[in-house]
């Protein structure tokens, strides 16, 4: 497939949003155990979980190194199509394509440059090379020619779209030093417009507290449909989540999105602050130069790293009361689509969940 | 996809003749230093010489180990797939997957075991596990279950099919103490009577002299067509092949096929014996455990090697005067295909050629 030196924007390609109907879906098996405990194992069944869940629903793909190639194919239904793809690690959302279609029936792909959250600056592993190289060869599986990136840092988790023309982001992330820092706001603010095809970006002041990814829109707030968005919230003012939830919701219920609607925000209560436990620190490799995971440590656990796919809503749930109350709200804010709950506290300990781990290919109109 | 127990007679698949409509072709990239001269540069030339070609008569799928994708991406042609793929070299026809039809649109494939030719006893090289995982990753690929044979060895170059219910191979290569010397030579026509579903095993004594795959049928003869057999020939009483092909034209010509049609064979008449020179033998590196290719060895050049698909036939040439003959031959054995000639004394020197570096999807009906 080709390497296209123009944009979407100027070819007529666009970002649909996560709720239009899919062509299917891609995940990366988890396996580094500097990153996920006990050889990764615990992780690996519940990514099976996610993945056959998705796979009763829409085509799913799981790439996997050759090394645990047959250990995944065992593991999985199936009905999940794996495919050998070298990677660092399994955030399909973030090293991923973002893909884009136009109204003719054709499908492409932005291919960002890379760089684990950070690179050399504050990046969470090296090399990511591997990861890097993904995007292309989603590419080449999907028969889409791709619009690559050289010199733009960016991952799909730090983008959210409504599919019609407004984008959501966080500054947190996208004005990161570890990114683009050679770029102004409005610059990167042009590179959203062109290769996402918008006409206005939504810039969110923080995502959640202690989220590694220097706070990725999509632990924090998700389109639910155009002008309706899904934000993680907390009554409770001595958490330092309260802050960054509150002065989102005072941004966006004062913004107005692409097509000049006011935005209606619904909040998702997060469960209770998620700690690292002794045992669960203790099962992770101590390796120089990733991000170590330690007793005690708050993850970002959050409910609105949920995925939308045909037909259902995969959520994750932690064993928390908040739960019931994430499940509810959900179905009805979804109320045509099945709520898939997973229970998914080992995502989180690697650092992400649900909606990072995986990736939708959008179908072709 | 699914693992299968049974066989493809009892399911009703059978392999299809390669000269049968393809849905596709697939190969692998060379790399490995101590096959392939010059650090396989030489090679990926001509690799990429005959994947673009393919792929001007049907799609092409090129797997590529990680280390060489963004090489043979930059390489091959924009129309060639390029799909990640572990491997131990690239003999596609040899490790990758048999795939059987059925006449209800049903694609499905045989795994076979693979040994690297010989396995402890003869084996190329050591190990080859990367190799034996192929024709899973085909089938999940083009979405086939497969019929795995774990206790069965054989390589896609050993055998031939008219697609009517005659298989072709050489006794020399089934009946090689490093396959499957724990089965008598009626059990092995048993599998392949299983496997690709036929009713009749044609047994050629032997392949091309010097043949380093214990000569494979597919370097000596070929179904043309139901009933017609393209053969290597030389009438150099002289040369040590002269006895192989006489042998196999004396039995060919007194055997009947599956449908009971006595065989017609045409002589296909090989190049002079072709040497390997001292420069090329310095450019492959020397290690322990690989076949040596060394100065004045005499390579197994045949034209039979040639690939049948979609509207054409890739023939290797060697700069020898003979390839005229065989190009003209063989446009009066395919009078409705385009012959295309490939320099090939590159793919030669690695141990194989066009047809040991392809392996077809066949079209589901």
């Amino acid at each position: 497939m080709k390497k296209l030196d123009s944009c979407p924007k100027a070819d007529g390609y666009r970002m649909p949003a996560e709720f239009e109907e899919h062509a299917g879906t891609y995940m990366i098996w988890p396996e580094r155990p500097d990153n996920w405990r006990n050889g990764a194992k615990p992780a690996q069944k519940v990514f099976t979980e996610v993945a056959n869940t998705i796979g009763k629903y829409e085509p799913i793909t799981v790439c996997v190194s050759d090394a645990q190639y047959q250990n995944a194919r065992g593991m999985l239904a199936d009905y999940v199509r794996v495919v050998e793809m070298s990677n660092d690690d399994s955030w399909m959302r973030d090293c991923g394509a973002t893909f884009v279609i136009n109204d003719k029936g054709g499908l492409r792909a932005v291919d960002w440059s890379f760089n684990a959250w950070g690179g050399l600056v504050d990046g969470l592993y090296f090399p990511w090379d591997k990861d890097d190289r993904v995007a292309s060869k989603m590419c080449e599986l999907e028969q889409a020619d791709r619009y690559r990136l050289d010199d733009f840092i960016l991952e799909g988790g730090s983008i959210h779209v409504d599919g019609e023309g407004t984008a959501m982001v966080t500054e947190e992330c996208l004005l990161s030093e570890g990114r683009n820092s050679h770029l102004t706001k409005k610059e990167i603010e042009q590179k959203l417009k062109d290769y996402l095809n918008v006409e206005k970006v939504l810039w969110v002041h923080e995502g959640i507290y202690n989220d590694e990814t220097n706070g990725h829109i999509d632990n924090m707030a998700n389109f639910v449909r155009p002008g309706v968005i899904a934000l993680a919230w907390t009554d409770d003012k001595n958490d330092p989540q309260y802050k960054r939830s509150s002065e989102a919701l005072e941004y966006l219920e004062n913004e107005t999105d692409a097509k000049g609607r006011k935005i209606k925000v619904e909040k998702i209560y997060t469960p209770s602050p998620v700690l690292i436990t002794k045992e669960e620190s203790e099962g992770v490799d101590a390796v120089d130069g990733t991000l170590p995971r330690q007793e005690g440590d708050r993850l970002a656990a959050s409910y609105v790293n949920y995925y939308t796919g045909n037909g259902f809503v995969a959520v994750p749930v932690f064993g928390d009361p908040n739960d019931e109350l994430a499940i509810k709200k959900l179905q009805e804010l979804y109320p045509d689509r099945k709520i898939e709950p997973i229970y998914a506290r080992e995502i989180l300990l690697g650092g992400g969940n649900i909606h990072c781990i995986t990736q939708q290919v959008p179908k072709a109109k």
